[in-house]
């Protein structure tokens, strides 16, 4: 499959699609833009972040923030407090276990099922 | 990090290279140049493939084969016998379980273990 075709299907941001399955992970697709996503930390899960397109600001609790761009890759490790945000569009790929909520232990209106994230 | 930095100390084909873990996955690059891996299956685990530069020759076998180019994603599902080549030198972002052998059931003098692919 073209991304960039998976891409164009999203319609909201901070909203993950499940684009496949490798055995205990998915693979995601997402665009990100503004700053929804609230810190937050996913206690038993290491998430993959791969730049596509854009630029994305990744913050951790305690550490220097830097920005992420086009072919740049983060593994954010489990137990670790973070938030990730962007100004303009910003497409990602991400690699996270079956049972990660997207927004980790913090609940809000952003928060999407894995139900709602699956492809069809 | 950025990949193109991590693919600069790639020196051979075909010999993939850890950069990072998500749980029970490998995140692993890999350069493509020739038809040097052989026909083989991972009977317990499905492999992802996505292309960052160059163009990659999928084959599966009593499927019609296909060409991969930079930006598509691909998932070779468990028991899936199949070969990967390239012409020209391709780079790849590779998404494996843990226990995957590279070349599956086969061992040829590409094989590496999974010390020979540990990142430093």
């Amino acid at each position: 499959m073209k991304l960039e075709d998976e891409f164009q299907s999203i319609n909201n941001y901070f909203s993950p699609k499940i684009i496949g399955e490798v055995n205990d992970v998915f693979i995601k697709i997402a665009k990100i833009k503004g700053n929804g996503i609230p810190w937050h930390i996913h206690d038993e899960e290491d998430e993959m972040f791969y730049i596509i397109d854009g630029q994305l600001l990744m913050e951790i609790k305690n550490e220097e923030s830097f920005r992420m761009n086009p072919g740049d890759l983060f593994i954010v490790k489990k137990g670790t407090c973070h938030r990730v945000s962007s100004e303009k569009e910003c497409k990602i790929l991400l690699v996270e276990s079956k049972s990660t909520q997207h927004t980790g232990n913090v609940i809000t209106e952003i928060t999407r099922s894995i139900v709602e994230q699956y492809y069809d």
